[in-house]
């Protein structure tokens, strides 16, 4: 990868874990347990995408108020955080490890994994609120509710053991991770106040690093490094998960992954920024190895 | 009851009911399963107290506009019934009756419980931002946040079998159910542009009878009507749940609860109504069987 793509994306990732640290409760705050759980699974790491992007919109289009926009990006990675605590449960994923660490009701308990869950779905939306944009919650909530992120985890879960064809797994892979990728590139466009005209536009650039993104992390559920993935490979194919690979076949999946972040940059080019910080996040998405 | 207090209330409850049919998604949308699962917990029944409470407000302070307080109105009823999905669980209360039917994890399974609940929170909150107001979402996210019912559930289930003071139950009683009740009667109030001053006076009004419908249930789980109320009383002595009654004893309940009604009584008064339905609310509250 080229060294401009990675500087940026490293760069705004420290920012994030900083701003997630500052926007999350204290844990000296009560109910202590709580805010300690919500801590702990959001400040495990990660990629912190879904703020990278949404920051990386808003600034792009003309943004300039931290105050907004910092607040809003982190609901995004707290929505996402949510997600992953409820699917590791053991009545869904029943997964014990993420990130390299035990999973949240591992570490706790069941109790509260699901009330840490619902805490950081609940952050979010209060965050979110405080940008001031009614619209910005919309596209959050229509993003992650059972027509978009919850209906692809339940379609997710359905397939689970079946023959998908591509058309089905497209459809899994566009709700449970695509729609809150392509609402976190939107809503930092909405809150700058960019035009329907570019809306549209970086909505299909959402939708297709969305689709890459995914495609990639099935690949590397095949391909990847256990140490570097910070949880087992293999597991998709164990739990006889609905994957893109194993549908279209590993060839097939790195070829469409490629094309589809291609097409995404070529659409990024014709905003004309000075500096296209869309395509460093795309050509992130390609090259990553966990 | 006087008649005048039934009929609002009963009109009112059927009204809601109709509404809330008419928010959820259909059953026939997909994914189906989760829609349906939704609908059974939200459709079993229920007082709907809080969009009562809601529309009361923004009728009460001008508001005219159905479409926005209906989806508004609706939204707290499903915020209260993803709190009781996710509290009925096996790893939370393990309740299996409710509203005299089957708790929703055991009619379906564990994970579309969790998932329906989920479901519901975030329905929420796109239904609110439905309204434009960023504030009554900020207003909700903070009811129902660990500094609200997140807090007071995390609090319940740390005093289960422990002795607990008086001020630790109205702690409890105050963020569990008081949050989100004082809420609805705010939101009611924001969305139809009330006046600071007597916001403030809503909030106590809210407080108030929070409070005492909370002590009232507690009543009710130790000298209610099985029947009537639907689920098994005693399930808070048998869980070692900290109560009111249990504190404080039975007399001391039931004159603390009437004196809360009568002091919002009289608050709502001082706002001069031509009908006074925040009266006919609170009487309801202090003689309710279920």
């Amino acid at each position: 990868m080229e060294t401009e793509s990675i500087s940026y994306l490293e760069k705004m990732r420290q920012e994030i874990d900083l701003l997630l640290d500052q926007y999350l409760p204290g844990e000296n705050l009560y109910p202590q347990v709580l805010h300690k759980a919500m801590r702990y699974s959001v400040l495990a790491g990660g990629k912190r995408l879904r703020p990278i992007l949404a920051k990386t919109s808003y600034m792009s289009f003309g943004g300039q108020n931290e105050k907004i926009i910092d607040p809003a990006a982190c609901s995004l990675e707290f929505v996402h955080t949510y997600s992953l605590i409820h699917d590791d449960l053991p009545c869904m994923d029943d997964d014990d490890l993420r990130r390299g660490i035990p999973t949240l009701h591992k570490k706790f308990n069941e109790a509260t994994a699901v009330l840490a869950g619902d805490a950081l779905h609940d952050l979010a939306f209060h965050l979110l609120a405080g940008s001031g944009s009614a619209r910005a919650v919309m596209e959050l909530a229509l993003a992650i509710g059972t027509f978009g992120m919850l209906g692809g985890q339940m379609a997710d879960v359905e397939a689970e053991g079946k023959d998908v064809s591509l058309e089905q797994i497209r459809f899994i892979h566009a709700h449970k991770t695509g729609a809150l990728i392509r609402a976190s590139v939107r809503i930092g466009a909405i809150l700058a106040g960019t035009n329907e005209a570019n809306l549209e536009e970086l909505t299909i650039y959402g939708e297709k690093i969305g689709l890459a993104f995914q495609i990639i992390d099935d690949i590397l559920d095949v391909e990847g490094d256990q140490k570097k993935l910070g949880k087992k490979v293999g597991s998709d194919c164990k739990n006889r998960k609905a994957t893109y690979p194993g549908t279209v076949g590993l060839e097939n999946a790195h070829r469409d992954a490629t094309l589809l972040l291609d097409e995404a940059i070529a659409i990024s080019e014709e905003f004309g920024l000075k500096d296209n910080y869309f395509r460093s996040i795309a050509r992130y998405i390609g090259q990553r190895e966990s």
